[in-house]
């Protein structure tokens, strides 16, 4: 682990000491979480906080034509919330904890598009992706909102596609990182043909864990399916980047707690 | 392990997305770092450096009356001193990374002196002397640099003591945490009946690693003997601190280097 050297003044008796505080820079995985169409930051913000407890760095932001920015709903495009999920990874990695060579990306829906798409121009290790939504390559700087009927989405997405036809599909078939992929079992808007036609895609990942959530709709409006996809989420990503230690770390870096003596320290 | 909630802005094409970063706040152990007479923080700054990057938060500083405030050599006491390492303390316990329930103390000779009184006025866990001086109680209001000719010093240190006679054994006499007591062969200034009567005061404590450097003097005056305090004091901080695991937290904090996919990852 990389330290820092931090000049320091410890006030005594109206003067003060010269000191040096010494501190550990710990490198953890980063997490990068993007959210569908019409949602914002705090859907991710719960599971943010679950996965930092574990020991990773997470960014969760809301994408231009959301919330603060939703005047431009009408006309923010792809090629635009491309652009925000690029500057958003570009700030992740910045951070002075985040180890470059640990990046999850996570997305929901739209937010999973993105993330595929993002994976042809950024490093991503582990890709989590719930309901990836799929659009036709075409009309990319043609406003978001106005692809469903342009594209005629509803049909588009009832049938199985392949890389050679779809620029997302294309930058699945050759990530080579870590994939989960969960599917929502009564999905109207992002229906089995998709799902199907991204996991055949993801031929070339190191590992694919598939998962679906039985009753769940698109939005997971209950709250036993939101659980169930936390529970996948943290899972999958808890191994991917603690490894099986995972919890053993945990522990550790929670002390012992209290002032128990080295010797009657339990032996793991 | 806490975490915390950081607003933040994405600058994108001219604009800001709104995000939260969530990071993980570790709760690492401290160490304090006393050096003796004449000394400086310079001493301990690489020994800060090496635990640091063992997962701790170093504190190492300059006692009053050297470097920036020699001014007050002639004048400051022990009592000034012992001030200076509370303040110090205080200060350490207060940085937001730091356990307070897991507190380290190391001090080498006068430096170790006054670790061992702050035990009675603070919560020290493990306790870490090199060649630690002893005063007689008396005098305790006049300069310490005063003291070697007015309390006969080099008589005093060459028989035993005992807690019934010395607040600094009376305090090792009582101090139930982990010691770590460490002599130099061929010392003049502390000689072997000083570190014979911390030993044997330290009657109670969770445990005691003695160890002595064969042909050191006081001042570790060759890099072998430097060499050999170093990784005696990092070695036991690790046990005492990080348990058995140290190694692996150490690895998995590291991380896996590279982008090596989780399936492939060494099983240990």
């Amino acid at each position: 682990m990389s330290v820092q050297d931090d000049i320091v003044h410890v006030s005594v008796r109206g003067g003060e000491l010269a000191g040096t505080l010494v501190s550990p820079r710990p490198r953890l995985p980063g997490v990068l979480m993007v959210h569908g169409w019409g949602g914002s930051q705090e859907q991710y913000l719960t599971g943010a906080r679950e996965l930092a407890a574990l020991g990773c760095v997470c960014l969760t932001f809301d994408l231009s034509g959301h919330v603060a920015t939703r005047n431009l709903r009408e006309t923010v495009t792809r090629e635009d919330n491309l652009g925000d999920v690029l500057a958003a990874y570009d700030f992740l990695l910045e951070h002075p904890m985040v180890d470059p060579a640990r990046i999850a990306v996570v997305g929901s829906s739209y937010g999973g598009y993105l993330a595929v798409l993002l994976t042809r121009h950024r490093a991503v290790h582990w890709l989590g992706l719930r309901a990836p939504a799929l659009y036709r390559d075409s009309d990319w700087d043609v406003p978001k909102r106005d692809l469903t009927a342009l594209q005629n989405l509803a049909e588009y997405r009832r049938h199985p596609h392949g890389p050679e036809e779809n620029e997302a599909l294309r930058a699945a078939s050759t990530f080579l990182g870590d994939v989960l992929l969960v599917e929502s079992e009564r999905d109207r808007i992002v229906p089995a043909p998709v799902l199907a036609s991204y996991r055949a895609a993801f031929a070339h990942t190191s590992s694919l864990t598939y998962r679906m959530i039985r009753g769940a709709d698109h939005a997971l409006g209950t709250p036993a399916s939101q659980q169930a996809y936390a529970s996948l989420l943290t899972q999958w990503l808890e191994e991917m980047m603690l490894g099986a230690r995972g919890h053993l770390r945990a522990r550790i870096m929670r002390g012992r707690g209290g002032s128990a003596p080295a010797a009657t320290m339990p032996q793991h």
